[in-house]
């Protein structure tokens, strides 16, 4: 296994492209992207569980539901396409049909995404237009991927994209993926916006199953503030050109491609939480030795998306008794006599909490230690066995900033 | 009924006082407070659902489930008293005992609550000199009330107190309040301190069923950043020197006192929602036409915890798609398609949306209404007949610059 360039083009028989066609006026960045394989793609697919779900979401769920392969998924920013009732989802057929005319196939093989703000029609002229400008652009090379990984960011400070190659079978297999985050990042049962292509060959209902199972452990241990999406989406598309044996049950390919798209995952949703709005850094906390996964999973997350908790690391400040009381209303089971706490960063670590009470550590230590990047805190409940690892951040002026004041 | 001067004092026979014990080292402001009745009252108390609960918590628990009657409240601030372990539980027991001492009561007659940084030891030498202070400024005037109401205050910007006078069976009858919130503010079951005194006559039992019911609609519904305290507590005391007939059962009296516990939980939540960390304003959200009570307490709730939409209000930006996606990741039971949405303050009101889309209204009224005080949004999901109403306040700069270095 090693480390690429390429992104979603990486796997044989991928193309992309990212273009600016103008959906916000007023900027110069890209806004459109466009991935295209030209052998269909079994698809999988993971969707926010929002009860409000955008337009290009019910969209995306018909056809990953539907059963059927893709070829296409087309991504716009600065414009949700949420809360826009029949005609937002009549937008998101039309742009569906314009790139299925244009590549010559089945208005049922491409797959839309929209991200940006919530409420506003999409401008279909636009929108159309950059559909016609993509298609042409639509490459192969390394660059190609750069430019849609950066045409599908919004608040997001550096695109997010990432590679693997590995084998399968004796034969050579890629993934790659890019996505976007940010802001209104509290994934629930899916994710923000992700892309991941793969040419490994594998049945649709297997590369489900391990996509399913890999976001509750990646995308779905994110938060940056709580809020769940209207429009979280992750595809993950593979048109078996790796020419592998087909993988149709849960043997050890399956286990080694299942470890290679978590691999992929783990890392998006990590770019995601370190790169949230206005924040300065990643801050990763790992609950030890919980009873069950799920205390694991309940401790852990409470942790990281408690407010008071993200501006104390914001500030340097070792409140731990703000971890303890976002453990203690985070609904799981746990005993605060008995638990240690850890933290971890360039600078060092340090225990600062044993059997719940702090030890004799020292405070100008501990306010370097949290200075430091990447920044970890680890609970350690010692009444069990199992671990949890999430990713947040701080929580800082910047993102009051930004979301003050999104929409203008 | 009317409105009086001598929040926790209005009411016969009680007396309080607040001084300055000398806590927090660098700081001049009152820290330890007390209400005294001489005539022991019965006591109602709700208290924290965090799993983490400070020891002044476990022994109030123990003094109101114990089912005896009260003669004082100790309140302390700087520090919380939480995540202590068996020392901190000594501790609390030693402060409601040299109180009990000087009073000439039992010490199971002492409530204590604390409110502070969690994780610290109390400074005992300090706090039983605090104690020393307070039994002989105890007064039954307007202003030991004032020093008491603002000895419990820590982030806080201004005290929160409150009296009415009305009538019972021909008797009159008081009942006054006083409570602190800021930060760390969002209730389950409980709330943050707030202390009701009354001399209504009514049982026991009664007066926590009346408490109980009354929080679920006052306390339980505001909300400052999401993180439910270690020590949250509201005690009512009842000494029944009114003189009105006895409650024992839920008639027109009972009713009549409940109105009047109710409407002293509504105002001191609403100005603990009102001067929450950092916040501008208060920010109330009224959820009309619901299917369930439960849908309504979800939707509103969810609203008013929503980073993004409390970062909107601060920015005056009429971002109501934040709305809707608070709503819909709530769990609760509603139709976007078929939601009204309006906002309303001193500089009008407003229907932004209308069945899930926005209206042709003007941004800059509706930037001009969301700049004005009370703000309110009301949601009309029109699919039932339950209301809820949840408060409030902005995220703002303030907010992140308290609470990364609030222990310093």
């Amino acid at each position: 296994m090693k480390e690429i360039n390429g992104g979603v083009v990486a796997p044989k028989g991928f193309k992309s492209a990212g273009i600016r066609a103008g959906i916000k006026p007023n900027q110069t960045n890209k806004d459109m992207a466009m991935v295209y394989t030209e052998k269909e793609a079994v698809v999988a697919g993971t969707f926010t569980k929002n009860k409000v779900k955008a337009a290009p979401v019910k969209w995306g769920q018909e056809v990953v539901y539907g059963g059927g392969n893709v070829n296409a998924v087309v991504i716009n920013t600065g414009i949700a396409n949420a809360c826009t009732s029949t005609q937002g989802y009549e937008n998101t057929k039309l742009t569906a049909n314009k790139t299925a005319e244009l590549l010559g196939v089945d208005i049922n093989k491409v797959l839309i995404c929209s991200t940006g703000v919530i409420g506003k029609q999409l401008p279909m002229d636009i929108i159309l237009k950059g559909v016609e400008m993509l298609v042409p652009s639509l490459k192969d090379d390394p660059q190609s991927a750069t430019n849609a990984s950066e045409a599908i960011l919004t608040t997001d400070t550096h695109k997010k994209e990432i590679a693997f190659e590995f084998e399968i079978d004796g034969k050579i297999v890629h993934i790659g993926g890019m996505c976007k985050g940010s802001g209104m990042i509290h994934p629930n049962m899916g994710t923000m916006l992700g892309i991941v292509t793969t040419d490994v060959n594998i049945s649709k209902e297997l590369l489900q199953s391990a996509l399913s199972e890999s976001v509750e452990s990646s995308f779905n241990m994110i938060s940056v503030d709580g809020d769940t999406s209207t429009n979280d989406t992750v595809f993950v598309l593979a048109n078996g050109l790796a020419e592998n044996e087909k993988i149709v049950e849960k043997n050890e390919n399956y286990k080694i491609f299942y470890e290679m798209l978590h691999k992929v995952n783990v890392y998006l949703a990590k770019q995601i939480a370190g790169d949230g709005e206005g924040c300065t850094r990643l801050f990763e906390v790992e609950v030890l030795n919980a009873p069950t996964h799920n205390d694991a999973v309940l401790l852990s997350k409470s942790i990281i998306t408690s407010n008071l908790t993200k501006a104390a690391v914001f500030g340097n400040d070792a409140n731990w008794g703000r971890i303890f009381c976002a453990m203690g209303y985070s609904g799981a089971d746990f005993d605060p006599e008995k638990t240690d706490i850890y933290i971890e960063s360039e600078f060092g670590n340090l225990k600062i909490v044993e059997n719940g009470l702090a030890t004799d550590y020292d405070e100008e230590v501990a306010t370097k230690i949290l200075s430091g990047k990447p920044l970890r805190a680890i609970a350690d409940v010692k009444i069990g066995k199992e671990t949890a690892i999430a990713w947040g951040c701080d929580l800082t002026y910047e993102y009051v900033k930004i979301n003050a004041d999104y929409r203008s």
